[in-house]
């Protein structure tokens, strides 16, 4: 799977070392093969996290989400257009926890970001979670730190597809950009998706399109202060058309103007507390799911589960006593 | 949310009692309450699933899967019919994983499934997890423990949609099903989807259309004991056409062989005790993350979750303090 030109794996102290050392200064190649390990969890990755936290926090987050068909892709690809236009530096992730079987995310996504390929300031990378329950909980904030310590003013975190991820994105990201389309459900169905909840800047995407003046108007209306946490932040709804790049100035002006509010208002220590705090749980998790696996060939889990198997103890008793020999 | 009439809580040992009790004589009302009370996540579960299962083991779980459209849940409520029509009571839940938001199951689906409504030996069930993360590893095995202790001979569980779903649903069942329909993929595909590792039967549904027999073929040919765990058993690759029944019977009498192979193999009991495992698992971490959640206000995980977003912790050695914390 690791092929010696592209993914060397890093080997000990000096390499971690050398391996952030070069991320830091943008290189793109240590950035990725620093992602990769964190795809492959490695064991560095403890000495690579140590390494990397003194260097982040400039990164804005910026979470994209939307049903299939709403145009993520190409407005992400936009908005890396329109960032580069305002001179940032820009990363990009692109989180696909559907695929747990093929472990890759989606060609169609690679291509259309593939206009960026040779820009030095751009970073492109999908990330698959291997199917790993809750591993996307402590692999996303890591590959985020990644890029945010390589200098990364934005970075953009893509989820594909619907479902649990959007709730993520939601407790992942300093802002979520929440896409809209006309004719693909008016204001209820929005409503009821739960997407009022969770977007900080709305775009009406596919702006040439009949009806699109009516979602704005609905998505205004019901993004009154009374049905969200009224915590002085009026989430604007833009019209683009990002296919032809209509618009995305101004959504690059309302993530600025965002990134602001959220560090005057204090929020962004929120967020950020909440996103370290979903990573430590994650890590926490993880931990113990792997002492459970294997203390001495058999664990007391196993026995356990026989047991709750054969119906000699009920599963509640059972986790009661994995907590308690934990305990001890 | 909860209305009076159809789902009122229990409220203490007499009413659980009551409802276990006439959930095993099959009474539907019983049955439906138990399983709202796993939806809800009620403090009563611990007593719920302590009294109920002394009285399982019985029900073959029967999983259900395959990719969008090829007709899962055409295929479950002939499969329905067919174990009907072989004296059998069945049970069936639909799991929807992607739905955090809407906290229900795809109204077609129930549509389809009300052929079944007015048959007094057949449990028919929706269930949402409530976007909570890993939910679905402790809620459906206790769901399959109310429908195994109301006397059900197979319960068939359905997940909609793809992905993370079909590990989790082969891991849960005794006997996983697998639908495969022409023109949607060939046999290469199906080896990259990864479904040639987790089914025990192989359908070839839609088998009234052009290249069923080239997909059976192909499946059949990649489904040789040097592509799977060698335990002995040769999955079937069976033509359906679940819209009009035919070939349901096969099924059903294919579902039957496997269960006896199971019991003489001694695979059962391996299958089962790696679905306790994964419950008593869930619940140890769920029960964790309450601990975690609320310690006296302020939990020591949203303090080091400060920290690690301050920069002044790496979130491994967060990870570490946190459990450490625990064993004291």
């Amino acid at each position: 799977m690791v092929s010696t030109g592209e993914r060397p794996s890093a080997r000990g102290s000096g390499d971690v070392a050398d391996l952030v050392g070069r991320a830091r200064t943008g290189d793109a190649r240590a950035v990725a093969r620093l992602i990769s390990l964190v795809e492959d969890a490695s064991p560095l990755l403890r000495e690579v996290m140590a390494a990397l936290v003194p260097h982040t926090g400039h990164a804005q987050i910026v979470g994209v989400t939307g049903s299939p068909g709403v145009g993520k892709s190409t407005c992400t690809s936009a908005l890396v257009t329109a960032l580069r236009t305002a001179g940032k530096r820009v990363g990009v992730l692109a989180v696909d926890p559907s695929s747990p079987f093929s472990g890759g995310a989606l060609l169609g996504d690679r291509i259309r970001m593939q206009d960026h390929a040779l820009d030095d300031d751009v970073f492109i990378r999908s990330m698959a979670t291997r199917g790993q329950l809750g591993g996307l909980a402590w692999s996303t904030p890591q590959a985020l730190r990644v890029l945010d310590a390589a200098g990364c003013d934005v970075v953009i975190v893509e989820t594909v597809g619907v479902g649990q991820s959007e709730i993520e994105i939601a407790s992942l990201a300093d802002t979520t950009l929440v896409l809209v389309a006309p004719g693909m459900g008016d204001g209820i169905q929005a409503a009821k998706a739960g997407i009022l909840e969770i977007g900080d800047i709305y775009l009406v995407n596919k702006a040439d399109r009949e009806g699109a003046d009516n979602v704005r108007r609905d998505l205004r209306a019901m993004l009154t202060p009374a049905e969200r946490a009224d915590d002085g932040w009026q989430p604007p709804v833009l019209k683009t058309v990002a296919s032809s790049g209509e618009g995305m100035d101004e959504v690059a002006g309302a993530l600025a103007r965002h990134a602001s509010w959220l560090e005057t208002s204090g929020v962004l220590t929120t967020r950020r507390t909440r996103r370290a705090r979903a990573e430590v749980e994650a890590l926490a998790v993880t931990a113990l799911r792997e002492r459970w696996g294997d203390v001495g060939g058999r664990s007391e889990l196993d026995d356990l589960a026989a047991a709750v198997a054969a119906g000699e103890t009920d599963p509640y008793a059972a986790s009661d006593r994995l907590l308690e020999s934990f305990a001890d």
